[in-house]
C-alpha cells in the first residue's frame, strides 16, 4: 500500500493526520508567576506595559501577552503568555524590548515562576491560532 | 458653562472622558486555578472541553476560556477567562452549559482558587474588547 492510499485509509476512518511540522505549530502556553517589591510596583507595571506594546507592534508571533495583578495581592502578577510556536517563543527572548525589560525590571522582581504548560482548550470569542 | 462645552474642553485637553456606563464595558479577567482528582483527570478533561465549546458557540460575551493544565503536575489546572463585563461574567454562571458542567465534575475537584484580578495590559496579537 502506498502513502497516499494509507493516507485515504486513515481518513476514511475520520482520523486526523497530523504531521510533525504541523505539530510544530500549535500554539505554545506559558503561565508566569511574578511577586514585584511593593515601593516599585508602578515602575514595574510601566516597564511592563512598555514591552507589552512593543511586543504587540512587532512580533507577529505572539499571540497573548496578558497581564493582570491579583486584586487582593496587587504585588502579585499574573502574564499568560501565548506563542504561535517554539521559534517564536525563541525569537522574543531575543527581541531588544524583552531584553530591555528583562534587565531593567530585574531589581524589582522578588520572585518569578515559570508555568510551562500543555493546552486543555483555548475558547472564547478571542481565540489565538498559530501562524499559517 | 454646558456639559457639551465642559465635555470640548476636556477633549480639547486631549483627556479620555470615560462615563460608568463604558467604564462597566471594561473586560473583566479572572483566573481559576484547580486541583483535579487524578484517577478522573481525563473525565475532568472532557467536560471541561464540552463546557467551552459550548460556551464559544453561545455566548458572544465570553471573550476567552483558555484551559491549561501545567506540564510537571498534570493534574493542576489553570483556566484564563475574560468576559466582556461583569453582566456577561454574571449570565454565564446561569447557563444550562456551565451548571451541567459545574455539578458534574462537582467530585472531580480537589482545590479550587478563584483569582479576581485588575488588568495591566492585554497585549499580542490576539486582544479581547469588551462588545460596543
Amino acid at each position: 500500500m502506498n502513502r497516499s492510499l494509507a493516507l485515504g485509509g486513515l481518513l476514511s476512518l475520520g482520523l486526523a493526520v497530523v504531521t510533525p511540522a504541523q505539530a510544530q505549530q500549535e500554539p505554545i502556553v506559558r503561565i508566569a508567576n511574578l511577586r514585584i517589591e511593593p515601593s516599585q510596583l508602578e515602575q514595574y507595571k510601566a516597564a511592563l506595559r512598555e514591552e507589552i506594546e512593543q511586543t504587540s507592534l512587532l512580533e507577529p508571533g505572539v499571540l497573548t501577552l496578558y497581564a493582570v495583578a491579583h486584586k487582593d495581592r496587587p504585588n502579585h502578577i499574573t502574564i499568560f503568555e501565548t506563542y504561535a510556536n517554539q521559534q517564536a517563543y525563541e525569537a522574543h527572548l531575543k527581541t531588544p524590548h524583552f531584553l530591555k525589560y528583562k534587565v531593567g525590571t530585574e531589581s524589582m522582581v522578588l520572585s518569578l515562576e515559570l508555568v510551562e504548560t500543555t493546552t486543555i482548550k483555548l475558547g472564547g470569542q478571542t481565540v489565538p491560532e498559530a501562524s499559517p
